[in-house]
């Protein structure tokens, strides 16, 4: 562990918590029977997953038979788009989905269109929004379903996915949110907000890696995507992975019991971190400017030569941030969301994310904001002599 | 925590060792970084996980490029299985399996048997061997998949792979082995089995639960089941569970390492089981008695009712034994191996599996010998009086 290091890459991964941790050790060593056993040590691991599942779902406001335990964001959300073309396919080979999201929709929305789906990808506007009225016209006869991320991982907008539902619901469409950037940092309800389909990520709130969840509506149990011994009432097959499901169960407890303060402290360290970062000239703020992720702050800066240099020398100083998308960090390419929203290629390649979890103090924003114009103005000053590495 | 607990459903699920719980520990809460990440803090996690991989190939045998990190076996199995028929469907529809395969494996035939493959399940000896010329003879033109397990769950049968293997590649077939059983508990090594594809889950050898591996032989890398992010070198995506995986590492390392010593203390303790569970009356050994894991031992035992009241029994006094598969615990079938190997259900129905790891003891041992004539004896002598509950 580098010491001092100031972490400011939350939205890529987050360090699992303290009471997360204390929930899954003695699932590792102590009760570590398969919940499928009769015996009754088993059956004391059955009831911490199944304690686990209702906790889950009063923390998102489902009930505990809508909660499917999956190996994380990515799987839940392969299985949503499986799932729904697997069922509505008589119906239908429409979908709808934005060009904002996440590869994990969009390179499994891309194996649909190899299996005859069509794709139709909305683009967002300059804040990364959806126009509900833009869904609608965009729906067809055969769409079957519209999947929009619900918090945008590389310029932070938060969605209005109530809205958006709604438009999908007016004709009868199923409607999927990935929901990996926004449980456990906004408040999430699929019931206020009507969805059918919502996908998690454990490890973007302090709980472990390789646990998620698929919420899926009543009475809509979804149609096995990974097949085997039957467990998760037939339809996730695999032995459940109690300990990090108990992880996660009490990580998001946390976040959801501490979301009001959260938020406030989160949003006023971003708020100090953009105000600021925006004297630098030629610095410009990504993403929607007010409904955005209380700890997300993006940005593109004006002739830096690639953000690539930014993110090694904020490396050097110990400060761990990214230019967008964890999965394409160490691509040469800019996140295609910043496109989306309308950057040219020289700007977009220009990118930074600083995303803040409550373990982040006031004083490493400081440093920060301090380092940073003068990182900036050595990167603008030695340019040139740059080559790609 | 029951205290005094005999725990001998190792097949079904392992305690996770210290060395594998402490390799973990600092990846939740110190290198938590995203491998993907390019700042020398999500380095240090990729160094974790391609140094796992380089062990993990060891390990078995294989090359690091060969090995591909999933959530478990079941997925493993499902990817094995989905990529070949993905790949080879232009060469033939044809897969063979066998009746005592795990349900990971049979339920995803069935699957792509309603996509239009066509399946042939081999019948066992009755000792679960398959004979390889058995399997040459159901080898068809359009044979593109053979998947034949390594050591059985159910009777602890050791097949073999070597012969089986080499009868599928004299036809140019694939040959894919389910070794969660397996692997960890004897000596494994792909190179000299000439296996193509292979199955580990890491919480059958003291690693933790949800992480497995498909190993796939080089020069074919699978195509992608789980789309996204682009992780494993494009074929597995969603974020590395790094904690995990340096768990299961530092377990198999152990596993290998003690693999001589162990091997033969659980083999002395299996046989001493064996020896004298066969004196009661109407006990009979289950599978094969000499190519068998080392620490498993499986019966059936004349008029007892139903292996429900066994389990139960021997619950109350705090020993944790199954009747046979773990996810099938609940069922009040017989399990299906059972049948494949020839007996009839009224028999199938009365089975016990015993499965051990290096943490039982002697003591363990002779507290289960001692016990276990009585419990049978008492199900005899009260089995008139029973209801399935």
């Amino acid at each position: 562990m580098m010491t001092d290091r100031i972490y400011v890459d939350n939205s890529a991964t987050t360090k699992v918590s303290g009471s997360a941790l204390e929930a899954m050790i003695p699932c590792f060593n102590e009760n570590y029977g398969n919940p499928s056993a009769t015996y009754s040590y088993g059956q004391q691991a059955k009831k911490i997953l199944e304690d686990s599942r209702v906790s889950m779902a009063n923390s998102i406001g489902a009930k505990s038979t809508e909660i499917f335990f999956t190996s994380g964001g990515t799987e839940s959300i392969n299985w949503a788009i499986y799932n729904t073309c697997q069922q509505k396919s008589g119906k239908g080979k429409h979908i709808i989905s934005t060009e904002i999201e996440h590869n994990a929709v969009l390179k499994t929305l891309e194996k649909m269109q190899d299996q005859g789906f069509e794709i139709t990808l909305l683009r967002p506007d300059r804040h990364g929004q959806i126009n509900p009225e833009q869904l609608d016209s965009a729906i067809k006869k055969d769409t079957i379903l519209i999947s929009i991320m619900m918090a945008n991982n590389v310029i932070g907008t938060v969605l209005d996915i109530k809205s958006l539902c709604a438009v999908a619901h007016k004709h009868r469409v199923i409607f999927h949110t990935d929901a990996v950037q926004a449980v456990g940092h906004i408040p999430v309800n699929v019931r206020d907000l009507g969805i059918d389909l919502l996908s998690i990520s454990a490890h973007k709130f302090h709980g472990p890696k390789g646990i998620g969840v698929l919420f899926s509506k009543i009475p809509r149990i979804p149609l096995p995507f990974i097949t085997g011994g039957g467990q998760e009432r037939g339809v996730r097959s695999g032995t459940e992975n109690v300990p990090c499901i108990a992880g996660m169960t009490a990580a998001l407890q946390d976040e959801v019991q501490n979301n009001s303060k959260n938020m406030i402290y989160l949003s006023k360290l971003r708020d100090k971190l953009i105000e600021n970062i925006l004297i630098i000239p030629g610095a410009y703020l990504t993403g929607d400017p007010l409904n955005r992720l209380p700890g997300h702050a993006s940005f593109v800066f004006e002739g830096i030569g690639h953000s690539v240099y930014l993110i090694n020398m904020l490396n050097d100083i110990g400060i761990c941030a990214s230019s967008g998308s964890a999965c394409s960090a160490s691509s040469k390419e800019s996140p295609h969301v910043l496109k989306a929203i309308g950057l040219e290629e020289k700007t977009a390649i220009n990118s930074l994310r600083i995303s803040l979890s409550a373990y982040n103090t006031e004083k490493e924003i400081d440093i920060i904001i301090a380092k940073l114009p003068e990182i900036i103005g050595l990167l603008r000053r030695t340019g040139d002599m740059r080559v790609f590495v």
